[in-house]
């Protein structure tokens, strides 16, 4: 290697290791903002947030930055770059290209629309007001367009939007997909709403308190096998969760005292977010290989936690035990079957963030299908309300008696994130394959969830997903893993299997 | 005023506004650190405050920023200068003048010796092993010696540190003020030692659970008249506080379920230095005026809460109420006399963490002796130990059983902080000067004690101290409010009269 070529590499590696810096300090504001910082300390941290993401634009485009990335890929066109600093060029020179694409000017005036779109979001959720927030939603709709055409103006506005999220997806392959879900789950739905419901058991809102759940929160972190030593947990309103850096990934839950349940499952599903980002292989620490490579892979690792591993027939004896450790009085009589039951409750109901397995895809479906119609010039703004009540009485077999139900429960699009939801349906099915791959090597998934010795999972999900960090795209992680492309077919399987 | 003033004064108030915001990060990633990341983040959170602190010393010592400031002093002696921007300009050209007169290869070794002090010290506490700790400890004294000549070396080494943690204090002043407290404490506190002591009533160890602690902690603070939504609290092993931004301050407690009181006096403590920083004059915000102006005074603040405010008997009523309302059962047979004494128990013992409010200066003396000494070079490093044992009998009439429970007690000194633990201890004594002018002008202090309104208290402490920020040193500050200097008589007088 001629020394000039050492010193770019230096230099790249040197570049990505303060975008790793920027990145964990913006994560640490962020998580302190979601936390504990006190409510007048918002204006404090929106300037110290808008300087980070002012130096982390000039980090990535300044003169000496895109010098280096041509120069890079001129070595790298001439065989010159070991894999990993080629796979590192990769995904930095896209995230250059994109950052550079998008004129200063239109940058300010879109963060300044958002802030104010994403207030008056709230305050019409409120009043359910759909016509004050209806403007604001328009001009955010213009305004993707605008930004899609200067990411890439050969293409449908749309599918550079979805490829954003789902780095290879579009809408031709999203079509397909809630095409194949639609024939499977939405007959299920009608179905299932038609049967008589048995009444829940006492132990389903037993209260247990805060300490308690954040004591029973750690125990299936741990049996999921999170290194604790690196793991942080706090509560918050909306659950998420973050690897800040590495040896620092965050977890988050929300506790209802009269809910149990509901924060077990949640702690299980950011606990798998959580174990993909440790998992990533410690050679890709302090590069933009280092965390997972898309809201996809990451959503099929969460979901496969929550819901292949969390709400199957076999670990039902795990979860009862750990639950009843913490909470013995509220949980002293219940079985294994009635446990079973009550956490694979399926009804339609209006709100996507209390979807059960099954209907959940019908929720994104109904935003897939809206999103699709504004970007095809099919419907406008206004139409939305609309268009919301007849998906969801086609979908859900629901009516939706006000928009604070319907169309303005969401924050999402409020901040221009179209194309957002359809990449996180697509986790659910991603993490099916993955179940019937894993299956197919011979891993013993039963046995594992039973026996609460899930390392047998874990290996086989390091292997193929989370030691490769951002190093494939999720298309191509997902044909390596299993031998074959993305096939949605796994996942109605499953759900007509279970439902 | 010129253009190009005018221009001066808008770049000064920028840089200014950048390094407030360097602070805010560098405060939310040190309170995320001793609040909830885990254990294995430290080597993340070590990088980016690295790169944190050296962008601090680049924004404030690059060639534009020494060139201002050197325009806006010309503009300051030809009195075009308003009085904020020329305490403004006094502050940061201090600040500045320091930053520069350190070497680069000098504080980068400083750094790194005092890292590793800090482990030698962990590991020696832990090990009760002096002898590993001396000679990284010699070391850090030599390095002292070396930054207080490089600060300033036409002074004694000792002063120029004593300056750095409360302007314009000297050792002359220190022994003088230590003198007059040695004279009046050390009789009380052996007469004391003598003295029978009554049993502690069982309300003093009763089960308070963390939740109820924590409301406990929550009802002081606002009492105490803090702005509760510019407030963040938290759990943490060793309590402290910060403004971290306007609108933003934090304040932590460690909860023992067995010890209620000891967080209700730690918040009380804290409280004061949060509402020193909430009540800084808003014109300061985002100036290097927008903070409490030193060490002293701020525990000025903590302490006049603390003790002045929060042990007085006038207050046992508030108290006992409070806590009342959180722990019914574990209060319910105390009386306003009993707490009275049990908070006001005052008995010499070898930790300066657990002492009393009487004996917590002579704790202080041991160590400011000793640094007196080694500066002096009347005492090498080596003779530490047996220092340390000689003067803890004279001042609290104790043996020293070893070095863990004794000179290797503090962190302080392993990260260089000599001229710490003395401003520290001005701070009661600047408070019992404030309550003494604060009685002289009217203020009804223990009405507000016994009614719990605090607000004529807070009126006048907010007038005379809390507003000014860091616009005035603490000597000038005191002289102001009180009408003459410092005097620790006043301090003196009230240890004699309340035991």
């Amino acid at each position: 290697m001629s020394d000039s070529l050492s010193n770019q590499i230096s230099a790249f590696k040197n570049l990505q290791r303060k975008l790793c810096r920027n990145y964990y300090l913006m994560s640490i504001v962020e998580f302190d903002g979601e936390t504990v910082a006190p409510a007048k300390g918002a204006a404090a941290r929106a300037d110290a947030m808008g300087e980070l993401a002012a130096e982390r634009h000039e980090l990535l485009t300044n003169g000496a930055a895109r010098e280096l990335v041509a120069a890079l890929a001129e070595a790298e066109a001439a065989g010159e770059l070991d894999q990993q600093t080629a796979d590192e060029l990769r995904v930095l020179a896209r995230d250059q290209r994109e950052a550079t694409a998008i004129p200063a000017e239109e940058e300010a005036a879109w963060a300044r629309l958002t802030a104010e779109s994403n207030d008056a979001w709230h305050a019409a959720k409120t009043a359910d007001d759909w016509a004050s927030f209806e403007p604001y939603l328009a001009r955010v709709v213009d305004g993707v367009k605008r930004r899609a055409a200067y990411l890439d103006s050969t293409r449908d506005p749309y599918d550079v939007m979805l490829d954003q999220f789902e780095r290879g997806m579009d809408a031709a392959a999203y079509d397909a997909f809630f095409a194949q879900v639609k024939e499977t789950v939405v007959p299920l739905v009608h179905d299932i709403a038609r049967r008589p419901e048995k009444p829940m058991p006492a132990f389903a809102t037993a209260y247990v308190p805060t300490a308690a759940q954040l004591a029973q929160a750690r125990d299936l972190l741990a049996l999921e096998g999170l290194d604790m030593d690196g793991l942080a947990l706090a509560e918050v309103e909306h659950p998420f969760s973050n690897g800040v850096a590495p040896g620092d990934v965050r977890v988050t839950t929300h506790i209802y005292e009269h809910d149990a349940l509901n924060s077990a499952f949640s702690v299980l599903h950011e606990g798998g977010h959580a174990i993909y980002e440790q998992n990533v292989d410690p050679a890709y620490a302090y590069t933009c290989l280092g965390c997972g490579t898309s809201s996809g892979v990451h959503e099929s690792q969460s979901r496969f936690f929550e819901n292949y591993i969390g709400r199957s027939r076999p670990f039902m004896g795990q979860l009862l035990s750990i639950m009843r450790a913490h909470a013995p009085e509220a949980f002293a009589t219940a079985t294994e079957d009635e446990f079973y039951r009550v956490v694979n409750r399926a009804r339609p109901g209006l709100i996507r963030m209390e979807a059960d397995e099954l209907t959940y895809p019908l929720h994104i479906m109904i935003r897939y299908d809206i999103e699709r119609m504004l970007f095809a010039g099919e419907a406008r703004v206004s139409e939305i309300p609309a268009l919301w009540s007849k998906l969801t009485r086609e979908y859900l077999g629901l009516e939706v008696p006000d928009n604070a139900h319907g169309c303005l429960q969401d924050t999402h699009w409020s901040d221009g994130s179209f194309g957002y939801f359809p990449a996180y349906a697509l986790g659910s099915a991603y993490g099916a394959q993955f179940l019937d791959a894993m299956v197919r090597a011979g891993v013993d998934v039963e046995g594992a969830c039973a026996s609460g010795d899930l390392a047998p999972v874990r290996a086989w999900l390091r292997e193929h997903v989370w030691r490769r960090g951002s190093s494939v795209d999720g298309a191509q992680l997902v044909r390596d893993a299993c031998g074959a492309p993305f096939d949605a077919s796994y996942y109605c399987r499953y759900l007509v299997n279970k439902f």
